[in-house]
């Protein structure tokens, strides 16, 4: 069973009530508590040993991944980071110096994004480490920005570069808190989702909520980063470094699109307030459903699925 | 390491901001999101298989349990439940069916509660089911009780009646969410925890929390279940049915006190409220630390420690 599957299957039996704003299915949920003009957004995620990171890997870098990936989703909204509360599942035999590591990768990122941690709990889990964080934030009822609301002739946009993130960039990433408060205030995204799944992966999730609707993506724009090339230059995980680009998960950049008009504005905007990082318009949504890969005048099959995190596990 | 020496440990270093009122320590963070007189609470609670479910358990039940331990602590606190998000961890070779009952049980409380289900994740744990549930909920910024509040004189009261929730209870509990919300809203509470870790290792936390009080509690006073009474004949588990009562964990009954003054007042108003749910006053606070277990006109030791959960686990 696929995370996607099972948000189908089960979505509709979840109960709700009136302070729902936006149930599952988005990077976070959205949530009305009562501050004026205000909305809460919430994110739960789960780094696994084995899954999400080898058994070897430092405890501060497992700590900073376990509350990136949180981060990542609150970006997707264009949301500020408030709170956070944390989970530790640890195997028999855990050393509490290795528990301290992990809180300090954990609250070195937190309090760089003034996100306050205000609790946790402790249990066993005798198959190995699990962390689950648990993040809530808040914008303005407005300025959030959805899988949802792509529209046909809307730039398609990516900030960084894309793949070979298990070289190292999958435990290391700064999350893109600053990039997406500022694409959301600014109202330049008409929608937005993080990669965690490959963009090959997750821009049918963003096309899929904007109504299916599907996208040609122009392939000598994809911003194919050096380690998606190392990669593809090593024996054993040989890859075509194009492909990694597209299919490698935990990119952890943004996705989104915008309105045909401002395409050029965001890019004058942009450059201002984010000088080192990159931004690439890799494509285009249509309005015939599906994913295309244009390669000069002619058109490449998309490869399909896209996911692959550390062990073949995917999230979102 | 215990998850109270862990806090111990870890929250000096934890970041905070100036949207948190209460960090961790309590039942639940409380949190300023900007909502005129109110304040926000949020906890995360994990239950994990082998630890605090049999592998052969119902799905149902396991998520009942999931979802209703985050309650009770809810309850603890005064506040109503408003949003859940939900981490599953699952090993291999789980069947979709059984997702679907976790779900049920989850949901089915939930829904009684009018708590919304706004998502979750999905992940891969290798040694075993792994269920994790983070809440959000509200309350008025005055309402809100705490561990920390009780004072030498205070009245201490239970819900219900105590020990032996590994015969059912600890799988099958109602939440005590309309009690703690009256208790609260009707400020007959000056201090509250909810019984996870036993009568014997709660109220320790709750008094320390108050600023090292100590109790003084009346054994004939102690209400003991009909489970910890029947654990008591049983040769498999045999253990006297008060010491049952005191130091069992999972009971997920409230402990709370009351100023001196107010106590009779409370137990008339509870009957018209809660007729069908025991109040007991089992004891008072006292200035001089620890905790004392009057018996007849002398004293007994009090047992110490107090935590056993399913598998010697405690969590709060």
């Amino acid at each position: 069973v696929t995370e996607f599957e099972l948000i189908r299957l089960l979505k509709p039996a979840l109960p709700g009530n009136d302070q729902v704003v936006d149930g599952a299915g988005d990077d976070c949920a959205v949530l009305d508590l009562g501050a004026p003009g205000m909305v809460t957004l919430l994110k739960t995620d789960a780094v696994v040993e084995g899954v999400h990171f080898e058994s070897g890997e430092s405890p501060v870098r497992i700590g900073h991944k376990a509350m990136g990936r949180c981060l990542s989703d609150m970006a997707a909204m264009g949301g500020l980071p408030v709170a956070a509360v944390v989970t530790l599942g640890l195997p028999e035999g855990w050393h509490p110096d290795r528990i301290e590591g992990i809180y300090q990768g954990l609250c070195a990122l937190a309090a760089r994004w003034r996100t306050a941690v205000v609790g946790g709990e402790v249990t066993r889990n005798p198959g190995g480490l699990f962390i689950n964080v648990c993040l809530v934030g808040s914008a303005t009822r407005e300025s959030v920005v959805r899988r949802a609301g792509a529209s046909p002739g809307d730039g398609i946009f990516v900030t960084g570069e894309l793949g070979g993130s298990l070289e190292g960039r999958h435990l290391d990433f700064e999350p893109r808190l600053a990039e997406g408060r500022w694409l959301a205030e600014g109202g330049w995204a008409s929608s937005m989702i993080d990669l965690s799944d490959g963009l090959a992966g997750d821009l049918p999730h963003l096309l899929e909520a904007s109504g299916g609707i599907g996208a040609e993506l122009r392939m000598e724009s994809i911003p194919v980063s050096r380690a998606a090339k190392l990669r593809g230059a090593r024996g054993d995980m040989a890859r075509p470094p194009l492909l990694a680009a597209l299919c490698d998960g935990e990119d952890f950049e943004l996705l989104f699109t915008v309105r045909p008009g401002k395409a050029v504005a965001l890019l004058d905007g942009w450059k201002a307030a984010f000088p080192s990082v990159r931004l690439t318009c890799i494509g285009r949504i249509e309005t015939k459903p599906g994913v295309r890969l244009r390669e000069g005048t002619g058109f490449r099959p998309m490869p399909g699925g896209g996911f692959e995190h550390f062990a073949g596990v995917e999230g979102n």
